[in-house]
C-alpha cells in the first residue's frame, strides 16, 4: 500500500514539475522572441489608417483598402516606438517611411538618424524634412558607403535586411527584411549603432559637411 | 517513518525531472539556435588556411595569419555546407566566396546561384567562372532588381544583410550580416529561394537572355 503511495506521489510531484517548467519555458519564450520575415516588393495598399488613424473620415484614394500589405507591415514595427527609434539607413527617399518616423517625433519618440553623406543629399531624399522637423540627423563622416540598413524600436525591436527606405525598394525590388527581438540580435547592432553614432558627432569633426 | 519516505521520494522524482527537462532544454537550444551577428568592413587577414586546409606548407603571404576577421568567419559559415548552398546574390564579385563556393562544389555540395540579371555581367563579376565550373545559375527575369543578399548552407542555416558579394562590401562599406539557424526565420527564407528559383527557370522564359 506504501509503496503505491511512494509511486503515486512520485508521478504525482514529476508531473507538477513538467507542467510547472514547461508553462515557465512557454512564458519566457513568449515575452522574449518575436521573429518575422517580410518579403517586398510590397503590395499595393492604402496606409493612411495607419499613419493619420485619428482621420475623422475614410480614405477615399485609388490603393485598395484594408489589406495587410509588406510595407504596412514594416510601418506597425515602426509606429509601435514608444520611447526611442535608430535608424541607421544608406538611402531614404519613401515618403510613407518618412511620414511614420515624423508621426513618432510628433508623439516624443526620441529619434536617431544616421544616414550616407553621399546618399543624404540626393534627389528626393527625406533627410530634409527630418532635419527640418527638429530630428537628430548625423551623416557619416568615412569615405566608404554607410551601407546599413537598419532600424532598432525602443531599443528591443530590430529590423534589417536589404531593403534600404525608398519607394523603389519597398514598391519595386526583390528584398527583405527581418523583424526580430532575439536579444543576441538585437544587442550587437544596439552597441554598433551606438559606436556609430559616436564616431560620426560632428563636434569631433568640425570640417565635416552634415549635408541639409 | 513512512511520510518521510514519500516526502524523500517525491522531492528525488522532481529533482530528477527538473534536471532532465532542463538538459533536454539546453541540448535542444544549442542545437536549434545559432545567432551571430558579423559587421563589415573586415579587418585584414589571410584566409587560405580555409580555402585550402590542405597546403603542405604555411602561407607567407603579407596579410596577417592567424586572425579572425568578419570575412573569415563569414567564410566558416559558408564552407560548413555539407549538402546544399542556396545563393540569392544581388552582386557577387568577391574572389574569396567566389572560391569557396567552388571548393564547396568539388566536395559535392549541391548548389543553387540566383543573382541580379544586371549585375550578372558587370566586369569582374565572379559568376561566369562560377558556370563555367558547372554551377547551376540562374538570373532573373524581372524588370527590377533582385535585391536580395542571402545564402542558405544546407537548408538550416540562414546568411543575410546588407552585404553584397563584392570587394568593396567586405573590405570597404560598412555591412552587418546575421547568421540565424532559427527557424521562424530561415523558413520563410527557403520558400522564397524556391519560388524565385522556379519563377526564374529559363525553360520558363526561353526569350530571356541568360548572361554568361
Amino acid at each position: 500500500m506504501w509503496t503505491v503511495k511512494v509511486i503515486g506521489f512520485s508521478v504525482l510531484a514529476a508531473s507538477v514539475s513538467v507542467e510547472l517548467l514547461n508553462w515557465l519555458r512557454r512564458r519566457y519564450k513568449a515575452r522574449k522572441t518575436l521573429n518575422e520575415v517580410i518579403f517586398f516588393p510590397s503590395e499595393l495598399g492604402c496606409v493612411e489608417h495607419l499613419l493619420r488613424p485619428s482621420l475623422p473620415y475614410p480614405c477615399y484614394c485609388a490603393l485598395p483598402h484594408g489589406v495587410e500589405t509588406s510595407l504596412s507591415r514594416l510601418l506597425r514595427h515602426i509606429l509601435s516606438a514608444s520611447s526611442s527609434l535608430d535608424l541607421c539607413v544608406f538611402s531614404f527617399s519613401n515618403m510613407d517611411l518618412c511620414r511614420a518616423v515624423l508621426a513618432l517625433h510628433q508623439k516624443g519618440v526620441i529619434i536617431r538618424v544616421l544616414s550616407d553623406k553621399q546618399y543624404i543629399a540626393i534627389s528626393g531624399s527625406q533627410i530634409g524634412p527630418l532635419r527640418q522637423a527638429g530630428i537628430c540627423v548625423r551623416s557619416d563622416v568615412g569615405s566608404v558607403y554607410m551601407h546599413h540598413k537598419f532600424a532598432l524600436v525602443d531599443g528591443s525591436i530590430l529590423i534589417t535586411g536589404s531593403l534600404n527606405w525608398t519607394l523603389t525598394a519597398v514598391q519595386g525590388n526583390m528584398e527583405n527584411l527581418i523583424v526580430t527581438m532575439e536579444p543576441e540580435l538585437v544587442r550587437p547592432y544596439i552597441q554598433e549603432f551606438n559606436r556609430l553614432w559616436e564616431i560620426n558627432d560632428p563636434l569631433k569633426h568640425p570640417n565635416s559637411v552634415q549635408a541639409f
